[in-house]
Formats: C-alpha cells, structure tokens, sequence
C-alpha cells in the first residue's frame, strides 16, 4: 500500500492552475501531510511558542516547491528526518520575516492568488500578506477538498485497518466496563488501546456519552472525563476513532448497565435500522447526500423520535475525521463510488439517555460497505 | 480564589486603548479563556468540521461585548451554558458571513486597528478582512501578553495546586514503573493520573525522552508511545504537565532502569545544580531572563557538557505551557515579582541518554519559589 506523493502534487498543481492559484502554503495539517506524508503533530490543550514559530509550513508553486521552512526547535524536536524535503530552518535568534521573503522571492509570482492552509495561524495569514501586499489571498481547501473527497483503494484500505483497531479496541474496552470502574477509566481504556493497537493518535477526543439522571443536568458537560463510578441504570454511548498511518476511523456503540428499559431497547433498535437504511442508501451515483439522511431520519421520525435525533446522519471522513460532503439535508452532493462517510444516527432522549450506533462506510454500487464489523446489537453489562 | 473577570475586560480594554485598537477577536483560546472563562476545548488529532464553523469566537469592543457567535453544532455539543453571555448561534444553513456582519455592525468601528487572536484560522482572518475591508489587521496577543505575563497570586495559587497534580501523579506512576511494562503504558498511567486528580488536560502531550540506544537512532522519534517493553540500561526522562482551572504545571524528573553508569549520575547531578543556580538566580528587578539562562549554563559547560543542553533554559508559563519571557541568550526582559518559569536544564548524550529536571518557578525578591516538590534526585528502578 505505498501512496503516489509525486501524483498527489502534479494533482494538486492542476487544480490549482485551474483555479488561477499560484502558490499554496500549508501549516502542518492534513492538508500538508496528504501531500507530502508529513505527520500532524500530537495536539496540545495549550500552546507551545517556539522562536519564529509562526514560520512553520511548506511553500508549494506551480513548478517549484515543496519548501519547508521551520524554526529550529521544531526541526531538532519535532519533525523527524524528511530525505529529499527541501527544509530551510529558521535559527532560533532568526528573522521569520526574511526567511519567509527570501522562499517567497524563489518562487517568482506573477500576481495570482496566494492559498493558505484554512487553520494556518492568522499571524501567518498577516505576516504573508505583509509580504505580498499585491496577492489577492484565499484558503487552500478549495485546492484539495476535491481531491480528498474520493479515496482511492490504497485510502480505503487505510481506512479499513483503522476500522479494525476500534473493532479490537471495543473487545478489550468491553472487559474492563463493569459497575464501579469510573468512566475515565473506560476512556483511559479506550485511548490506551488504540494505541496499543498501532494507532497514531485518536481520531478526534474519544467520549462517553453519559447521561446519569441523578447526577447531570445535561449530556453537553460529560463526555466521559468523570471519575463518577459507572452504576446501573444508565446508557453508555461510545464514541471513538483510530487514526491509521493518516486514515480515521469513527465508531459508536451502546452499552446498557443493568436491565434496560423496555423503551431504551425499542430506541436502540430503531436507532440499527436506521442505520442500515442509511447504509442501503449509498447507492454510487444514485443518491445524493441529503437523500440518504432522509432515508435513515424517516425510520426515526416516523416511530416518533425524529426531535430526538439531533444531528446530520454523518459526514464525510477520511485524513480528518469530518469532510465533506455530510450527510445532511442541505448537501445535495451525488455520491461517488469511494465517497466514505459515518452513518451515525442517534436518539437522545434529554435528561434520561441516549442511545447511537456508528461505523463508517465506503460509497459502492450497490449500497454502502463498512469499514468496522463489531456487532451493532446494544450490549448489556451488570 | 475568585477571578475577577471584570477586571480582566477593562485592563484589556484599557490596552486596546493604548494600541489603538478598537475590535478584538478571539476564537477558542488562552486568551479567550482569560477574558471570559470560556475553556478551550479537548484538542483532537483531526479537523472536525461544522456547518459555519469558522465563525467561533468573541468579539470584544472597547465599549461593547463580549458577543460570541458560534454554529449551532458548536453551541450544543460543547459550549455548555454562559450566564451573562450574549451568545448568537449560527443555525445549521444560515450564512456565517451575514451573521458576522450584523454582529460587526453593531460595534460602530471607527477605523482603528482590528486585533484577531493570533492562532486564529486563517479562513476567520481572510472572512473577517473581507467584511472590514478598510480596517488594519493585527494580532491580539500584543494586547494579552503585558496583562498575562505578571502572575497575580489568586493565579499562582492555582498553578501551585497544578505543581501539586504533578507531584501526585509521579508518586503514583512510579509504582507502575519497572523492567517489562511498555512506554505506552507508562504515558497512559501518567494521563490518567492527571486527569484522576483534578486536572482538566495534560499542559502539553505528555513524554518520556527516551533513548534506546540498541533500538533508537534518535531520541527525536520517541515521545513514549512506543509499546516496546522498558528494559534495564536505559533513562526514562519525565515531561509532563497539569491544567487546573485553565493553569498548567510542568514538570521533569528521570529514573534509570538498572544501575547507573557512573557518567550518568555525574550528569544527573549537575543538571541539579544548574537547575538550583538557575532558580536561586530568579531575583525579581536584579536580573534578566538572559542572566538567568547564563547562571544555569554555566555550570553544565563549564563541566564540558554545554554542546548537551540544547534549548533554552525555560520559558514563562501560564494558561499557555510556553509564554514569553524567555530564559533564553537574547531575551533580556527583567524579571519581576510573579512572573512564572519553568526551570529546566538538560544533558543529551546522542544515541545513549538525556538526564533533565524540571519545575515551575515563581519569581520571588529573593530568588524562585518552586511550585512542585517532588525529590529532584535521581530515581533507580531495577
């Protein structure tokens, strides 16, 4: 499974020829690392500042570049070996300002639009405006969305070993869920199997979503960071991805503590079928996105829980673990065969539970193929 | 230990005053966490994407706001409640662009300077420039920095309790630490504990340097979520950090596995003693951060270890793990009373081991007042 980097840039370039883009700068992103396989950085919850730190990306022209400029630190701590990069490092007592003129002077531009990485800092976005004051400045997800949108078979067999991990992580997960254990325990749990699994990190911050009656007032406050004993009565959603050599996963399940409700059974069981309508719906070139939202959401609604039922059915996945397109009413994109999307219904019932099944599935011919197989029935541990 | 955000909003406004600046803008961060309380969220390894959301923050006048606009998704998964906030919530298909603008609108600029939070994405900036096209952008960290750098003792009270979680934390993990458990789960363990404790996040992504010269070729590729088995002959160095209330902690020991080389507990002990003559330096109004950086080098090179003590001495810290001043050669800020730093010398021998030692550091007439106490010797584990 070897990735075709020389392919992804000669792409790119044509799109941005087309788009009348003569230069793009990307941030360490998704962005970035789709087309270079530069990593993301591990994210943290508070900023780290490095000397010239706002200088941290790859200047890509039309015919010229990747050039990678980065500040010292960054290089010596963070960025690894990259053969055959062309990496300009900023000393720490450097002038970020003249390193980046001098890669911009290389590039010799003509006046067309300048793209920058859509979360690139804005003391980058100024500082580069500052330094091409005549630039008509844009953001680089136009370049790359439409490239992205499709995976191709190398992707989704990424994909599909991301989908294995939260398959195996559940196994493991479901061992230790027993009365008594805190939650942050079984998200600690969750983490640590991933990655002991062969994930890079997490796909987005792996969640509980615990609604406990007698304790909480509303599920926004707990995503399963408390050290509250788990007891029974309460539903337990999961909701956790792996990120695969770049690739997501999103995965969701329930676990009922105790003897579930004959209503909470009746959810969940609706909240299956409608699911696999959804998935029956991902018909390549048949449907649009918004249809197969409605063909998951009419199960819900006519069954009286469509108020319950909060969210779009899902979004698009791939090196982040939300792109477009989503499957929502709004989005009339026409889906394509290796188009990946979650299906994710749910209901939540406020103030007493909330019941959601997830997996993520490839767009084919004859309706959607899931990336994670683990059994979708709800669980029950006491 | 109340924060007094009144306070904090007409400082800020006072600063804008003096620097001309008459709009401010804060997405999710330190800054906005300061002015208002808002937390920042839980980081993720990838982009999550909601309809409008680039439109998510603050925007702060000189006489007018807070007003937060954020999308809908945003708002109800994981905002939780703000008494007192004026909050404006993007629906699912409104236009973001038209709801910034009826929100600027009421603000009546006058033509003076636009701050945007620096790490703000640069679809805000660009969005933002488009809708104020005469305004002058800059970056809103020059008003916060003067106001954040001088710790007040309600906020060191709180970063104290956050040296006190890494105390904690390294009494419990150091149980779990010996010959055959995985470096995976040793970061796990110290995660866990943090969170266990109190803490919201961990400051930054928790690491342990480790350089397994048998396995390794650079300490650069391993941050400890390596699951290879700990195994006697190595350093396992410590480098971790709490949030509490929004503060961090930072913090560094090391344990040998085995028995130390007689070079290592040599290192070891100097790193000590630069660590200690950097601190005992930390004399509020007599010295600049550059003078306390050279009090803590000079022990390490004048013992002909100085090319293994690559990086600054210490960076001040606060809501953010890295925050100016610097105790670097060519920052010669002043210190004063209730400035915070990180005190953290360290040896790198390539391809065989690092020793370091870290603490936050108050700023004290008679030199630093350490916020975390757990024994800075060396650790053995066999």
């Amino acid at each position: 499974m070897t990735i075709n980097y020389t392919d992804r840039l000669a792409r790119t370039r044509a799109k941005m020829q087309e788009l009348g883009i003569e230069l793009v700068y990307l941030s360490p992103s998704s962005n970035l690392e789709w087309l270079t396989g530069i990593p993301r950085e591990r994210p943290g919850y508070t900023n780290v500042m490095y000397p010239g730190g706002w200088l941290m990306g790859a200047f890509v022209g039309l015919d010229k570049g990747p050039i990678l400029a980065v500040p010292r630190m960054f290089a010596e701590f963070d960025l690894g070996t990259l053969p055959g990069m062309d990496v300009r490092v900023l000393p720490d007592q450097g002038d970020p300002v003249a390193l980046a003129r001098e890669v911009l002077g290389e590039f010799k531009l003509q006046g067309q639009k300048v793209a920058v990485e859509d979360r690139a800092w804005s003391v980058a976005t100024l500082n580069l405006q500052a330094l091409l004051p005549d630039a008509e400045f844009t953001t680089a997800w136009q370049v790359f969305q439409p490239l992205r949108m499709v995976k191709d078979e190398t992707e989704i067999a990424l994909m599909r070993r991301a989908g294995e991990l939260v398959d195996l992580a559940m196994t493991e997960v479901l061992k230790k869920l027993r009365v008594g254990v805190s939650e942050l325990e079984i998200l600690t749990e969750i983490d640590y199997q991933l990655l002991r699994l062969g994930a890079r990190a997490t796909s987005f911050p792996t969640s509980l979503y615990i609604i406990n009656p007698k304790r909480d007032s509303a599920m926004v406050h707990d995503k399963g960071t408390s050290t509250h004993p788990i007891e029974p009565g309460i539903a337990v959603p999961f909701d956790f991805g792996a990120v695969y050599e770049g690739y997501c996963s999103d995965f969701g399940r329930t676990v009922w503590i105790g003897e579930p409700p004959a209503e909470y059974l009746r959810t969940h069981e609706l909240v299956m079928q409608a699911q696999a309508a959804g998935a029956a719906a991902m018909k390549a070139g048949q449907v649009t996105a918004a249809q197969v939202d409605a063909a998951a959401r009419r199960i819900i609604a006519e069954a009286g829980y469509g108020s319950g039922f909060r969210h779009r059915l899902g979004h698009g996945i791939g090196m982040d673990v939300h792109e477009p397109p989503f499957l929502t009413h709004f989005d009339h994109t026409v889906l394509q065969n290796g188009m990946t999307f979650t299906d994710e219904p749910s209901i939540v019932l406020d103030d007493r539970w909330m019941v959601r099944v997830e997996d993520v599935f490839v767009v084919r011919a004859g309706g959607g193929e899931a990336l994670s197989h683990y059994s979708r029935e709800l669980m029950v541990v006491s």
